[in-house]
């Protein structure tokens, strides 16, 4: 409760046009600073309870909705009003001042959200997906951040916080009794504990990768030789009626870089410098990046020009799955223009070659089509929909940088508890690693956690949030 | 009651980084729609009176505070709700999806405002300040935007027409007493009326001169020679620290144009070509439109290089006040370069000059300035605030084009009955001007429209207004 001596205030709503505003106030002066800006016919905000609706007028400005909160049944936990007014920057900016003026102070970003922590109302983890949900702009991403708002994440680490107290029990049991011989039997226990609780904070730890490619994207690498027809193919994409091409803030931009929403799932597409021989220092740096694309991507489109000479394609083809030895990355190989005559040979030579490098066509296909006249797009969108793998992602899914790392500094320090326990250490070095581990989990719903961490945390959070 | 057999829905919040949007919804099944789509713990919205606040929980999408409202107490006098989720895009699209499957359409722009004129919850002349309250951004137009939306004006309008009534009333009077010879008595009365509503009519017809400067700011025309010092001056205005550089929207940008606030004045600089004899025909259409934009600022700056020669700087002011004649507009000279040495006698001359044109300095007035050196500026911004003539202006002001055009048109009908008057036309045939006059008036607060004329206003407000 260290922060919530003063009353805070701050717009809930965007600046733009729209129909109405929100002014939001939190802290104990609430209903006073309400009812010195606020005049109401019935009566003061300070007599009435929590849950309570009502129209009031701020002289010379405007007529107003006030929906009044009381501790701890509130957003933040504390007392809190929302002001609806006419959605005029004029009008906002002016109760903003007399908000201040009356003794509130104006809000840092995500301030509401902190108090909320604080005075806990929600862990870390939620109050992070607070801020999750309002940048949401696919179903998928809008699943993972409400699953975690709702706590259902924040069960899952209670959880695996659950079986690491358990082994820590077994442990110290081991240390009350280590004159007692009673170690055998306790360290077999230990041991089939401790392995399905690193199993199950490792695929935590990993899921980070899909749930990083909902929350930010797919990325999908176009690569392919100088007028394979890249540019054609994205632009095709990206005019689908399936597709809902859409501005993301926050997406990197360095390339080229188009983002759509196909089946609800946010797609990164990267349209790369073409992969020739370089033949100066400039052309160099550009192929560079493109491999550099390509490793970072999920899903690589290698487009190839079926049109060209068989030497040049299969050439073209090798040299693009040699770049792809990630073998988490999907390879879609695309048969372009396949429009015109005479391309089965090279079609069949490239189905040839994409048996025999992965004969059971699992991590790359071949697709035919044409980027001109649209044909085998359809298939080319349920390809990259499947090969996403996100549909079929099921469990919970760690989508937040920060939770990553602290849950694979946990999965180092159960390694470590393994490791110890083969080598026969002594309980009390195996209860050090233990601690770390539950220290690492800690930091993720905030039981423990610094107000440096905070601070960055809640910094990115908008103002009035 | 036409318009309100469904019911809508639309967002009311701008889209935009927030942490909280609203999406309104109003008509007969607004409580139904909303049990179908929010599940609330304290019981249906069904059941709930009006002016209450529950929480409830958008299975799968969200927790939200809604706000309910029983007719006539709402915003559009029918049942209304405002649900407030996270301010998420997809949310917001998902809700709507939601309330329009559960039977809502979605509004279309400014149909809630409409339904509240519609029930008689405002008059046409309030329901348009809506839009222009949403639309303030400096105190002045948030002033008269407010007084028009909480009736004074309409009040006003009210009075002008009870006057109209009673003419209308006396007219009548004399129809009915034609054969007992009172005409004469009556007539004299009626003209004192006459005479007095037509002066009332004709001032706030006028009045728009004023209103529309505060609602699209104060057209300020900066003229000068090539080098005299404007394009220095506009940025020394706009820099200062005073003045409040923004972006209205709508604001007409065919020349240099930019907007600043000083003391709560919207103004809008309009950098011209310089005035001089054109050797050409581009020139010529050039200066031919600075001296269109002249003719419609309100302020005139007229700016004059005093470093220069006594003769080519009395040609350009001579030149600069032979193209000021509307008595209406204000001409600042500024002595422009006063920090340059040996600039006396030009100034003195300037002085004299001013003088002669306007001896007691009401219209035109000199002002010593360095645009360079910021010297004098102060002076300017104070001498630009008290020309505008708009803190002084007291009363109601007319704002809008469409009420001035029927705010002219009544007062040309009440000066056509003032000639019948004089030319001792028979009643009937005053009568009928009078109706005109009448029906101008009733246009404007709406006792008199088409559907078209609505059309077109409500077309204008945004959707969730």
């Amino acid at each position: 409760m260290i922060n919530t001596g003063h009353t805070i205030c701050a717009p809930a709503t965007s600046v733009g046009t729209g129909a109405v505003s929100m002014v939001r106030i939190s802290g104990p002066d609430t209903m006073d600073i309400v009812d010195r800006v606020v005049r109401f016919r019935s009566g003061p905000a300070a007599k009435a309870p929590g849950y309570t609706l009502k129209y009031g007028t701020i002289d010379g400005l405007d007529d107003v909705l006030v929906a009044l909160f009381r501790a701890p049944h509130s957003y933040t936990g504390d007392d809190a009003a929302e002001i609806s007014c006419h959605a005029s920057p004029f009008i906002v900016s002016s109760l903003l001042d007399r908000l201040t003026q009356a003794g509130c102070t104006l809000a840092e970003p995500g301030e509401f959200t902190q108090r909320a922590f604080t005075n806990g109302k929600m862990d870390l983890a939620q109050a992070e997906a607070v801020a999750d949900i309002i940048a949401s702009s696919t179903s998928a991403q809008h699943r993972v951040a409400a699953n975690q708002l709702r706590g259902g994440y924040s069960a899952e680490l209670r959880e695996l916080r659950a079986q690491l107290l358990e082994l820590t029990m077994l442990l110290e049991l081991e240390l009350d009794f280590s004159e007692e011989d009673v170690e055998f039997a306790d360290r077999s226990r230990l041991r089939a504990l401790l392995d399905s609780t690193f199993t199950h904070c490792r695929q935590l730890a990993d899921s980070f990768r899909t749930g990083n490619a909902i929350r930010n994207g797919v990325p999908v690498a176009i690569v392919g030789a100088p007028n394979s027809g890249k540019s054609t193919l994205l632009n095709a994409l990206l005019r689908d009626d399936r597709a809902i091409v859409s501005d993301i803030p926050g997406t990197t931009r360095d390339t080229i870089e188009e983002t759509c929403v196909l089946d609800g799932i946010l797609f990164r597409f990267i349209d790369t410098a073409g992969i020739r021989a370089a033949s100066d220092e400039v052309e160099r740096l550009g192929i560079e990046r493109t491999f550099r694309k390509i490793s970072e991507a999920e899903i690589v489109l290698g487009v190839l020009d079926v049109s060209e000479s068989e030497t040049s394609v299969m050439e073209a083809a090798r040299s693009i799955a040699g770049r792809v030895d990630n073998c988490d990355q999907k390879l879609l190989f695309l048969a372009n223009k396949c429009d015109k005559t005479g391309v089965n040979k090279n079609v069949n030579a490239l189905n040839n070659f994409v048996l025999s490098i992965d004969n059971k066509k699992e991590r790359i296909k071949l697709l035919e089509i044409s980027a001109k006249t649209g044909s085998g797009l359809e298939k080319l969108l349920s390809a990259l929909v499947s090969s996403a793998g996100i549909t079929a992602a099921t469990g919970t899914l760690v989508t937040n940088a920060r939770h990553a790392a602290a849950l694979r500094a946990a999965t180092d320090s159960l390694r470590a508890v393994s490791d110890g326990l083969d080598r026969g250490l002594p309980s009390d070095l195996l209860a050090e690693d233990l601690r770390d581990a539950l220290s690492s989990l800690g930091t993720i719903t905030g039981e423990i956690t610094s107000d440096e961490v905070l601070a960055v945390i809640f910094a990115n959070f908008c103002i009035g949030k």
